[in-house]
């Protein structure tokens, strides 16, 4: 879809940033119009669910450091501010009507932005644009497919309600099953040692006094001890792991529903699951071809093809 | 034990308040040298893990509305402030060392008061001030038994890594098994319709946004849900119901190796679960005597009579 949009792009609109936001980190890229990527910038949490002024901060933050990077090898670009470049923006939260509502309003510093969800830009970005579905498994888990014009997501309700099969599901289920074999209402098996051993602890109250009350990050960076434990044979690790990808199987069965072309398996905890996934599933995964924040501006030259397009048509009936 | 003590009691100790603080409200009640309840007052949050200032101010309110509760009847104690009185108070959250060591540095109002943890004065309560051994499941759970002086906690790891069978823990299956209902990655029964019409939602983005990042109060007001299904056969709910009810079962034969005389189970939940316990548990369950914050009466005055113990023994040594 992107690809048949380049030709119409005009030299102001060249130039675009892609921002991926998510709940730890917001990333930028700069790209020209032959999707040369020309800067990279990183910066802090890009979710508005945790605080709408941290978001927008670290959405231009890390725009202006992609745009600091890209000067430093491109004399030309030392005179362009963000006030000269559109900018595509995909956002974990504003699947929420208000968060999206209030990130709309917001007066950005960039001449004009396109918001969406960093589910749309994940799959936009493995697929080049066209249609196709991905899972993503990292701090959280969802699915999302786009074929002819419609979205389709499944999962992403959060943590520790939904999330199945992400890292901080992984840690929970970790942590749930050794205190219980701390308690002696299970058994003891190695990945209570990794447990311990990755919080530095000897005790179930020490496991506790380290993730109480804390975010779905803390448990996710445990997520590797089930991972760990199942390299040795861990039954209990095991039995985690096959409900994960059970989910996962269940997912993407949801998700070829809507005859996908391409299906894509994405996120930090993606390489770990895949051998447990389902053959037949294994061998229709392709691998992503671009990163989010590149779907992202993808999805700001579709949305500016779009507006052309609209513009033409307008223009033709008067 | 408590009873055993009560002789020696100078008429300065015979009054003692008893206070109850847990994650919620604190319960408070003010006791005469024959355990008389003279007075009973309650307020906000007692569990200094979710603000030290809010469970001291929630601890002496809820003592200086039961001493006002007790004026009303009694004139006679209309001249007495809580300075003049000795307080047992049993906390959740002190089993924290940092939260403990925090409230005994307390200043407190009151003559004198004996901390301990809110599990040991349920205890204390439910079975009269002798050794035995107590289930709670309310928004949390957790056992413990006491027998010749020595304790032992099972579980008490706290939402959402911990607490199975507790209200919570009830609220979040619930909440986990509807969302992949909703998902069609299960199949829907009578549980979805009672989750939804709860919260008044139709969907579940609806849930999601009525639960993200709520605390396990939340949950726990969604528990119903489970017995509400299983009542009508849904066999979801009953799925979830037997897997609490399993960690009950092995919470006791725990609490059973420590040989408590009597085992009672106690807490908002418990009457519901009781009926999915193993039978031979059923028939071993005594009716708790007292509620925690007499129980936290009868710890007071152990303090007292151990303190006096150990004073008449150095005076002997003399």
């Amino acid at each position: 879809m992107a690809n048949q949009i380049d030709e119409n792009n005009s030299q102001e609109d060249s130039l675009l940033l892609g921002i991926d936001g998510g709940g730890t980190k917001c990333k930028a890229v700069l790209m020209d119009q032959n999707n040369n990527i020309l800067g990279i910038g990183m910066s802090g949490p890009g979710n508005p669910i945790y605080g709408l002024e941290i978001a927008q901060k670290s959405i231009v933050e890390s725009a202006a450091l992609a745009l600091k990077n890209a000067s430093e090898k491109h004399e030309d670009l030392r005179k362009v501010g963000l006030n000269n470049i559109t900018a595509g923006i995909g956002l974990a939260g504003v699947n929420v009507p208000q968060m999206y509502k209030l990130m709309t309003k917001w007066k950005s510093p960039f001449k004009s932005k396109y918001l969406t969800t960093d589910l749309f830009i994940a799959c936009l970005g493995a697929h080049n644009g066209n249609d196709g579905a991905v899972m993503i498994c990292g701090t959280g888990s969802c699915g999302f497919s786009y074929v002819n014009g419609s979205s389709k997501v499944v999962g992403s309700h959060g943590f520790p309600q939904g999330d199945k099969c992400s890292g901080a599901w992984f840690g929970l289920k970790a942590v749930e099953a050794v205190l219980l074999s701390l308690d002696k209402m299970a058994k003891t098996t190695s990945i209570t040692h990794h447990l311990l051993k990755s919080l530095n602890v000897d005790s179930a109250d020490g496991i506790v006094e380290k993730v109480a009350s804390k975010t779905s990050s803390t448990f996710a960076g445990l997520a590797h001890t089930v991972f760990c434990a199942t390299k040795e044979g861990d039954e209990v690790a095991l039995s985690i792991l096959e409900e994960g990808a059970k989910y996962i199987n269940d997912m993407a069965k949801l998700l070829n529903q809507t005859s996908p072309p391409s299906i894509s398996f994405i996120g930090g905890m993606a390489k770990s699951i895949t051998p447990f996934l389902d053959k037949s599933l294994i061998n229709k995964l392709r691998p992503p071809l671009y990163p989010p924040e590149v779907g992202a501006v993808l999805y700001a030259r579709q949305q500016i093809a779009a507006t052309r397009i609209l513009d033409n048509t307008n223009e033709n009936l008067k």
